[in-house]
């Protein structure tokens, strides 16, 4: 199969500061649409992943995969995209499309296991996959989306992870006008939760450990804050809430948040705590509540999220940095210092030699 | 308010043995049924609280309450029941009425609490509730079961816990046909789950510990075993059960039969293990499943699990004991030395002095 060599920051071990390297990317096959890169987004599995924290990073590895861009160019047999769209890639750039997940649109649960963007098996150059760290992406057309115009491109590009990742649980349970919704970690993720969900007409209450989001929830959108650590607030919002969605991926006491629940109502975590949560029978059993876990969302159901967000004019708020300063950024990632996610403008790469 | 007195057999305190005693029963008022108790089956609740393990119990108490027997006295205005009549009384004698599950007909979830058969505030006489350990109870009408002629009476007694315990989740997440359904812990609360989510057209699988269990699963009704210390099939059945019904009251690991549930799936927990058990993440998030709780039934379900079991010709499998051995039987209980239910033959009461 032929290739074409791009520009790319990648990290060669756990270790190792990402840098430049030269990757390849196949020529456009028929179904294939090839991006010219923007923007993408730095979401904490990128990091997680170069520096193998899940123990599972093939090397060299290239992150990324909150990734929008221009077309420039397309197969011959195409039919979703042409030159010059304003196109966008997720976390996964295929699946196995024949088992019942995949056939109910919901690629991310594919039985065979979704091939990601990066860091999985890159069946057609017989290598890992490589992200959005990069010049240029060549992705079968039923895994690119089309990004509203109407959106900043660069702050579009969180959608394609962080949006998704919060849109679908908040549809899958039926969040929208007369119901009360947690979001609980107000960061990359949580305040997209509270966009969405108010976009959606829900009443939002952010609960935080931090007096000082009070105010920034509140322009994002919140109808109300709960003070975690207040104990006071907490019993009196006891059993007030319809749905949680919980974006926390520290370690946490889930059980104080399942007290917030209203009968029938759900946790969803959408954080990935390293360490599992200690959960009490009688967190769940006396209110008939559940305690679940989502992840990401389908192609269709994403294209749908964006939609959405063009419709209401939905983006991340994001920090902009350059292509160099991404060792600079995962830095300041894990310290929380970000408001609310770093975005990569891909320009920066073009300098590099 | 004028009372009457009956014998009962209770604990006067956390060391006590159950014995003999006397307690005050409400004269019939205009919405009462007063019953004759024949049987009552012993819960494993009844022993948490006689022992006061929950730290709440109110001393004398009387446990009790899978109470079945006949109508011997009703008040001027009932209108269900008539005296002679085959009736049932089960966890919960009253609730608030005018919340939200109670209007509902969720009255276990009553937003006030609802008002327990025995160890709960009796609003008619100021003192504590008190079971079915006793010849006879008077229960508003609202609150009183008809139990199908057909079932023997002794082993339809704890369908009054046990039964509703495990039926109302079977329910509530549509256990029927085309559904596999995983029971784990076959005791008291198993055995039934066994049977009714057989008799609603499900395919039942048994999740066990202990291959001794097999043939007594199989001939409950289950279609299949899942031998849990078994790793080859624990891993052969990942991903294949819709629901699991998780009768186990010990500490176990909940994530290993996370992993048996198909996308979607919920494993929901009706025994109610002492300590927090620990759920990772990555057990919930890559297939949308949900460990959840369940509590007894409403009455109205209770009353339609009752004609599902005399339609079914369901009841529970027990060894019927005398009152005079209820401590015994609850040493066994903690050997768990019982198939599946020990019930109380009330007419060995009558003998006391």
């Amino acid at each position: 199969m032929s290739t074409f060599s791009v520009k790319a920051f990648g990290a060669t071990s756990a270790d190792a500061d990402l840098a430049l390297m030269q990757i390849e990317r196949r020529a456009v096959s028929a179904k294939d649409v090839e991006i010219g890169i923007l923007y993408c987004g730095v979401c904490h599995s990128d990091l997680h992943t170069a520096r193998n924290e899940w123990h599972n990073t093939i090397y060299p590895n290239v992150p990324g995969h909150e990734i929008v861009g221009r077309v420039v160019n397309i197969g011959s047999e195409t039919t979703k995209f042409k030159v010059g769209d304003l196109a966008a890639v997720g976390c996964m750039v295929d699946s196995c499309r024949v088992c019942d997940s995949c056939k109910e649109g919901l690629e991310q649960y594919c039985a065979e296991g979704n091939i990601g963007t990066y860091n999985s098996n890159d069946v057609h150059l017989g290598q890992q996959t490589f992200g959005g760290y990069a010049q240029r992406i060549v992705v079968d057309e039923d895994f690119v989306l089309h990004v509203p115009e109407n959106l900043d491109a660069a702050a579009a590009a969180p959608l394609l992870c962080a949006g998704i990742t919060t849109y679908s649980p908040l549809r899958h349970w039926n969040v929208g006008p007369g119901k009360k919704v947690g979001i609980v970690g107000i960061g990359g993720l949580g305040h997209m939760g509270v966009k969405l969900a108010k976009a959606m007409g829900a009443h939002v209450v952010v609960i935080t450990t931090s007096s000082a989001k009070v105010a920034d929830a509140k322009r994002l959108g919140a109808d109300e804050i709960i003070l975690s650590t207040d104990g006071e607030q907490m019993r009196e919002s006891a059993g007030s809430l319809d749905f949680i969605l919980d974006c926390v991926s520290a370690s946490h006491d889930i059980n104080a948040y399942l007290g917030l629940l209203k009968r029938d109502g759900s946790l969803t975590l959408v954080g990935a705590p390293e360490h599992p949560l200690p959960v009490a029978a009688f967190s769940l059993i006396p209110g008939r509540k559940s305690f679940s876990g989502s992840m990401i969302g389908g192609i269709q159901e994403t294209q749908e999220m964006l939609d959405f967000c063009g419709k209401h004019n939905i983006t991340s708020d994001i920090e902009l940095i350059k292509m160099q300063d991404i060792n600079k950024a995962y830095d300041r990632l894990l310290q929380g210092d970000v408001k609310y996610r770093f975005v990569i403008d891909m320009a920066s790469l073009s300098s590099e030699d």
